[in-house]
């Protein structure tokens, strides 16, 4: 399909579609500056300030892009904000240049995630040498739990590959 | 920001960049035909035919968007598939209308997701009136176990929520 | 084998393996007292004062009967700590006669559990209704954290069983 | 407590506590024989024949001091099972000699553990390394699934230890 044909089908969405496109637009031009992939910046996932500094916190809006069929922030979505969240904190606690590999992520829900913005904490629970024993919690616009998770992630050192 | 003027900033994508917006457009006009919530579309996560009626088959292409900084899957991506497959396969297990909640799920991470798909097979473990113990098991292209993950589901009755 | 020869074996045994017997000649003798089963009093758990009341703790000695052969208390005793605290913290929380049965259990090992006692401490991190969703640290003499969980119950109501 | 107290009291007992103190005391004798820890003997979890060289499988009897209030098989037993199964297979898939220690182990229950024995299949599902990812299903006497887990293993090498 050429991109005429894209932009004319673009040109007659709803001004709401209009916004998810536009979005989109917005994520592809944040790539460029800040270097994130992509996924993080299409849910505009951002670092805050956190008073506590074992506690690393960053937050996303709500968009009708990341609902499910009941309105509510899709689970997966949740997951990947715990899994975010829990990458982002390592890679701030470590040395420049660290990688970090997901082992395993356990996620509870609790409160269905709605309204304006979700926020979450993550920490370093314990370090047994290349393994990272990481929690997160995820809370809505009045504080409430929305979800909580914990993983254990990996250190890549070296150029070892896992 | 008017519409034109993101109109413009869409032109002035280069290729690579323009396909992305050209896979929310899709994923925006999908939605108005299947009633499927925007990320699915997005993710262009497809049913599958399946040889064993009791595993629920789905897959999803990996394009540049779901890829990390290590250009793997992202594992947020991975466990949304994990629960959308699960959920899936709830809904096309029971009768319609049917809903389902995620309670918590577990997610394990084995082989990197790379290559050009990712398959989920979904079944029901164990169910105990409204409660429904779900596994899945992602792969890659050449049968790899790329994760695997089990997951606590939550029926809705009557006009109850979680 | 009759009674007899079991008492001569018994009188045969060292002093330490004397002291698991009278461990359990002791359990099984409590058991009459307060009605709970064997397991929680053969390992002994106690419950201690909180100073939350939201926070239920009790705790356990370390014997050697609970050590694994690189002599920390075994991973299964651990999550079997975990489990009982959490179900107690439970019965504590809700109406006497409730009942409670565990879904699932997640449980991450950080330090090796070794010295004198293990102190457990269970909180309810939500409700939806029937559906307890519950945490629990383990930590050891010198308050190092030894493990965390998670955990779903399910509260049983009338005469339901799972 | 002199040892001549102590055996006054265990003639004492029924011969259903008796028989508890008895398994305390093969257990112990056991101890000798196999090397293995106590628990493990106390449980009288026993190897069994596996027709797949992938699976591990073995096997405990269900008595009554693994029974939880409910009478059922008390969910940390159950858990120690697993765990005790899937170290099991670790430890006779790799070389004489090699350490693991559970990391993380995720618990699933499904139908109540109840009848005359629990039996485990254990199986490696990934191997990153020293990282092991490992899986296992406990049935009951007609085949039924009680409970599923996975679990992460760290091998340790050399001297090291977490």
């Amino acid at each position: 399909m050429d991109r005429q044909e894209v932009m004319e089908r673009i040109a007659a969405l709803s001004d709401r579609s209009f916004r998810a496109v536009e979005n989109t637009v917005r994520a592809l031009e944040q790539m460029k500056e800040n270097r994130y992939p992509f996924l993080g910046n299409f849910l505009n996932v951002e670092k805050e300030e956190s008073a506590d500094p074992d506690v690393f916190v960053c937050s996303m809006p709500i968009v009708p892009e990341v609902l499910n069929p009941y309105r509510i922030v899709y689970g997966g979505v949740t997951a990947t904000l715990h899994d975010m969240a829990m990458g982002w904190m390592l890679e701030h606690r470590f040395e420049p240049g660290s990688k970090f590999v997901t082992i395993d992520m356990q996620v509870n829900y609790h409160n269905p995630g709605k309204g304006k913005r979700l926020k979450a904490e993550a920490r370093l629970v314990h370090q047994a040498r290349e393994l990272l024993q990481v929690a997160c919690e995820i809370r809505g616009d009045q504080g409430e739990l929305v979800s909580t998770s914990s993983a254990t992630f990996l250190q890549l050192v070296r150029k070892e590959s896992v």
